[in-house]
């Protein structure tokens, strides 16, 4: 069973996410296990502070290092850890590829930042992998990590069931977007669902999906500015 | 104050990030109001059917059309929408200019999907921004409505604090990624801060993060593929 340990100064954020949908299940089935660490139970001092102001000015405040490096250090005594993952704007931007080969470790971290991040010394010490889910700003690493973690639970065989099989997914199979969908009714508003599709001509409805997948593929590069 | 409605079929899924630090904040403050609407709610044939098979075959289950449009239909009826944003794969990668122009919105809707997907005329009637929060699979659009709307939600003028203003974030000014943040203690297992963060010389301390941030956002270019 994988194992997942995240470490957050807000881990409320990250209840519902965790308890719903397939990260749930996951869970259930025995697939994975997740641990939410809060940041503030390793802050030693009589404030527990986890944070303070950056050396050399600027505005917000900065994760400490000390109750990474305590609830880190503790996490690294008990089991090694196959990645460190730290969701950073300046990290390299997270792909399928990537969920591909976190689905197939035994133990995973996450340090979430929040606010204006974390001392770097974390970082420089303990993270294996900087990943950055997009060209955005966000509040914190939580919703990066939820991110990361859903895209991973739902490789791991046996958590979907075969009618919802990841590898069918757009992306999956190198940079291929899929055809529309359709279900009934046929005609809704005015809005016809395709003829092919209805026909029960599997060659044509084949060909007709691999058509429009392209077009989709195309369009979508285009819109990305990705090579061709 | 902007309003945001989401529409989900894994409403639960978005309770903890949506009452949590930032987002949490800026409804309190009165800047933004947040909507989840339950699909189910909208399903009117006596099993409250939200799902049904795609048509021309293929594995999983797809959204029927029905729910979605008598939740858009009604809130259209209600008000205006400044923008109807579909999360799919095949979208326009977010980014922060995305998220900027969002931040000027009174009224936005968000189309959740889950598992395969929604029926197409969903996305042909009332899609107007197509977005891809990053290129890999999720299992649903909630976790990218969440992420679409914490950029946005701290870019609305008074949810940020001074000392947390977005301004000086990495990625907020065109694609520049900032300098390494530090706090104390200066020294930490044998780790330094650099001298001359603690130096009090506010020209070298500029240049430093200046050329800091050079070297990082070049990096961060090059393991991207980004052009210079």
């Amino acid at each position: 069973m994988m194992r997942i340990d995240i470490i957050s100064a807000v881990p409320d954020l990250l209840i519902s996410p965790l308890n719903t949908s397939i990260i749930k299940r996951a869970q259930d089935k025995r697939k994975v296990e997740i641990f939410v660490h809060n940041l503030r139970d390793y802050a030693y001092d009589k404030h527990k502070q986890i944070d303070d102001k950056p050396f050399g000015g600027g505005p917000g405040m900065l994760l400490k290092p000390e109750p990474f490096f305590e609830c880190i250090e503790k996490l690294l005594s008990e089991r090694a850890y196959d990645y460190i993952i730290f969701p950073t704007p300046g990290g390299k931007y997270y792909n399928q590829q990537m969920a591909n080969k976190f689905s197939l470790a035994k133990n995973i971290m996450i340090l979430a930042g929040h606010y204006k991040g974390i001392d770097d010394r974390v970082r420089e010490k303990f993270a294996t992998d900087e990943i950055s889910i997009g060209n955005y700003v966000l509040t914190g690493g939580e919703l990066a990590a939820l991110v990361i973690i859903d895209s991973v639970v739902r490789l791991i065989p046996g958590v979907l069931n075969d009618s919802e099989s990841a590898l069918n997914d757009s992306l999956m199979d190198g940079e291929i977007i899929e055809a529309p969908y359709y279900t009934r009714p046929a005609e809704y508003k005015g809005m016809k669902v395709p003829d092919v599709l209805l026909s029960g001509h599997d060659k044509k409805i084949k060909e007709w999906k691999e058509e429009q997948s392209k077009i989709l593929t195309d369009k979508w590069k285009k819109i990305n500015n990705l090579e061709k």
